[in-house]
């Protein structure tokens, strides 16, 4: 820490929220956005203006428990009040678990090792009403046995041009998928997600495409084809957003690779 | 079964519901009930008008998993179908998870031989945006010794008048409690009522009684206190509406004390 800078702290937030009521993280034209709500409340407990930058652009009604945003904060508050502070600003929906000092060179995207995204699906006749705000609810019983199938296609570093929205406008489709693993826990089916990068809507589209293929509509083997096509009409289903929470941001090497082991 | 009353069957449902957006489950001048809500969707199944006869009038955010109500259906709708006819009409919030066939002379509300109330507190300085709606955050830490001190003044056949709400216009006020557990599970703690019939506002009266008792504000003498003078000002607080799950309603008094056998 540079003695002259002690009262410009960049700040990293851990933030977890229900995205039911927001458009997303993002500001938006129309609806309310996490990332302002987040913002605002900061401001306030700041006394001045930040600029809030945060690792994921989750979608609208996505969840998270480990969104990480940073922002510069002058004045003296102490790091460990800041969860608190924020606390008794924002919405009950926005929780701000963890505020540490981080290094003025600390870039809470560029330095990223990895992300845990998992995608929780109900797949039962009944869905309770406390659940449903959380899980994808599917009637039809899915395979898992089948849907693991295609999982070996799908990690490792991969062209996912066809498991990524039409108009999202990017060129590069190229990421490193560490590891994807299927789960049945009951009636619920849990996908969870190990990466360096994930592109727009990636995670909902490979989950889509395993429920398809868990369900009969695709064979296995289309994943395959689809990374190497990027035909994306190959494919089926994208699911829908309120069973995706961003579970937590790696920024260390060794966290993230004792977690992959995990995920054997 | 008589047979000439085959076409006019009287159906039981269990209906678990969110009750976070409702006034509760009683028809009110002002909000949307859960009863209403119900009764609309039967009716439009059904074909005809009904008269939806519940068991709990749960108030305003109070939630269940078991609440039954009754009606009497004309016309020959298999009763196992009534579920998934009810899923695609009932908002997301109110699920019918269990359609029965009762005899015309079954009451829901005089039959039942007891009743399963469960309340769920946080008590930790975070709590995650996903329980909020679910338990009541209490920051303070409890001490769950104290509160089980208070227990067994407030088990039995005692007069609750101290324990409902004051508006309640009872003049009746002796009820059965059969047990009360509390237990510590992590950061939460879990109160487990198990009684004949309960009074407005009694397990919310009892469970903001046990808090205060938990923090040190009340003596855990104070419930035999209250118990023998009905004196509700010698109490505090009241345990806010969303941490209350109306768990089940018992009709077989093997099935209860089965139950109560396993809450020690």
């Amino acid at each position: 820490m540079e003695q002259g800078k002690k009262q410009r702290r960049q700040i990293k937030l851990t933030v977890a929220y229900d995205g039911t009521n927001y458009c997303g993280f993002q500001v938006q034209p129309n609806g309310v956005s996490i990332g302002a709500t987040l913002q605002s409340a900061v401001e306030k407990i700041a006394g001045h203006p930040v600029s809030l930058l945060a690792v994921s652009r989750t979608d609208a009604g996505v969840h998270a428990t480990g969104q990480v945003a940073t922002f510069f904060l002058e004045g003296n508050i102490p790091v460990e009040k800041i969860p608190q502070a924020l606390h008794g600003i924002l919405p009950k929906d926005i929780v701000v678990w963890q505020a540490e000092e981080v290094p003025p060179d600390f870039h809470c995207r560029y330095d990223a090792v990895g992300k845990h995204y998992r995608y929780t699906l109900r797949n039962s006749k009944i869905c309770m009403p406390f659940d449903r705000l959380f899980v994808w609810h599917f009637v039809p019983p899915l395979d898992v046995i089948r849907m693991k199938k295609a999982l070996p296609s799908l990690v490792g570093t991969r062209n996912f041009k066809a498991f990524t929205a039409a108009h999202s406008g990017r060129s590069d489709f190229v990421r490193r998928l560490d590891a994807i693993t299927v789960e049945k826990r009951g009636d619920d089916i849990i996908f969870d997600f190990l990466g360096r990068g994930f592109l727009y809507k990636m995670v909902r589209s490979i989950t889509g495409f395993l429920v398809d293929v868990g369900r009969g509509h695709l064979a296995p083997e289309t994943a395959e084809r689809a990374i190497a096509t990027g035909d994306r009409s190959l494919l089926g289903l994208t699911a829908p957003p309120q069973g995706l929470n961003l579970v937590k941001i790696y920024y260390d090497e060794k966290d993230f690779l004792d977690k992959l082991k995990t995920m054997g």
